[in-house]
């Protein structure tokens, strides 16, 4: 199985308002509810990919039931979330009806005691056991050490499993130290960890800094891919418009699916923006178009960078 | 005991945020959540009042857990709300640390079933046969018949316990057509019900309408009383400053808590005005100030209207 790790799961909700005025009371008039947080996002995909995936990572209170409640019910997904004394985080986003435009707001998470990072920390090995790639994803929640992927990142190299690592600031840069297999950064998370806004200089920084391969993403523009077997860019036929929430989850699921499928480095950017893509293609924030996913597999282009 | 009834129950939660930007995305800075709606508020401060209170309505889902178990661990307080299957709606309340503004966020609400609506009213029945008084508080969730307060008036009147209502719109204009005791509108719910702006016109027209008293909230200036025994004004020493939240909720009690101990009107209306003053005094929103309370009960002035 691939195993997925969100230290800061969250209940998403989302809230329909006609329109979003500061210091006014709303009606809401839709809402909707589903298990948030980076590597719970990229399960889904690779669920709906036909993966097995396991994901793991906190769950505590009401909110984390309801999370738990919706996971179980996706076929392909196995819920080993570990449990704590806190409840799990909400993040709120509120959809102005008359714009389009969202506001966020996110809730920083429950605080995680020593005993309930050794529990996860324990779990997690034994998780490494039966998994063929895993990724590491998202911000931690308070209580969680800044190092937590890093001595994440080592304990899957140990366990000979390969590791992919989607993160920010330090948690980023003290994971990279620890030498994953990929990294991929959006291109902010790249300027702040190399102080660089090129691309290409800033992946090749990273690299040097320890990560195996980076792949970053450029938005509409798709990736840059800097690894041991060669250089590429991938990109979508098209600058895709909609809506970007979930796009990078979806592409890191693209490149975990190709990971685990041993397809060459070409193949798994190509799922990867093709996923991106039809994620962006989507009505729904964060699931892809299907039909758009097996149409976009025969029109990115990748060349070498 | 004092039964409050709040059909529309609700998790209240306050973010705070630095300051809210639509359109962007905020770190919510702290969260605190409690039991809300109305009558919930009501039944809190007859408690805090030393008053034994009893409150029904609906409870479902995740949300209605965690209302039950804060309900729960208030003294003086029974939970008997009754169980449906959609979840409790919860309200979002953002507060900017800068200028100290809220915007409110209220999702519609569970949507009852006529086997819930009928559940409900034999458990009311049940109830009113302990009761000493019973407030019916708050908006009605969708599925319950825009009739629902006018039928617990009479069942009220008909078990011989005094009851008063407490909402807006068609529910107050046909819940005052079957005669409760007590009504308390503000000025913009009176001036809907009756078309009069003029609070003394306004009240009057309420009467002829059914209600057998009218207390009309008038904000910082206070309470006007129109009654079988007498009309009244009832004043603070000073308009206060501070949160305004509650405050309609603690007059409600106030009223109660007098009718409760069988006290004439005059009294009931300063208990209502020194607890109303006294919650927008207190820094945490619909929570009254104790000290406050007990020097206001001998500031306020009752005065024939």
């Amino acid at each position: 199985m691939i195993l997925t790790v969100t230290l800061n799961t969250a209940l998403d909700i989302t809230y329909r308002v006609p329109a979003l005025r500061p210091h006014i009371s709303h009606r809401v008039s839709e809402v909707t509810e589903r298990p948030g947080g980076k590597g719970l996002n990229v399960a889904r995909v690779l669920a709906a990919l036909g993966h097995e995936v396991t994901v793991t990572g906190f769950t505590g209170g009401a909110t984390g039931r309801i999370v738990q409640d919706q996971l179980t019910a996706t076929p392909g997904l196995v819920d080993a979330l570990v449990p704590v004394s806190a409840p799990t985080r909400r993040t709120i986003a509120v959809v102005d009806e008359q714009t389009g435009d969202t506001t966020q707001l996110n809730e920083p998470g429950p605080t995680i005691t020593p005993a309930e990072w050794s529990a996860f920390q324990e779990s997690y090995e034994d998780l490494l056991a039966s998994a063929s790639a895993v990724a590491l994803c998202g911000s931690l929640p308070p209580g969680v050490p800044v190092g937590a992927y890093a001595g994440l990142v080592r304990t899957a190299r140990a366990a000979g499993v390969p590791v992919l690592l989607d993160t920010s600031g330090e948690a980023l840069r003290r994971g990279v130290a620890a030498r994953p297999d990929i990294v991929k950064p959006n291109t902010d998370e790249l300027a702040e960890l190399t102080g660089s806004h090129e691309p290409l200089r800033g992946a090749q920084d990273t690299r040097r800094r320890g990560a195996r391969a980076v792949v970053v993403s450029l938005g509409p523009q798709g990736l840059l891919a800097l690894t041991p077997e060669g250089r590429w860019r991938a990109v979508p036929p098209s600058p895709e418009h909609g809506n970007p929430t979930g796009a990078g989850d979806s592409a890191v699921a693209g490149l975990l699916s190709g990971l685990r499928d041993q397809l060459p480095w070409p193949d798994c950017l190509t799922r990867a923006v093709a996923l991106s893509a039809a994620t962006v293609r989507s009505p729904t924030a964060g699931d892809f178009d299907r039909a758009a996913y097996e149409k976009l597999l025969a029109q990115v282009s990748v060349t070498a960078a």
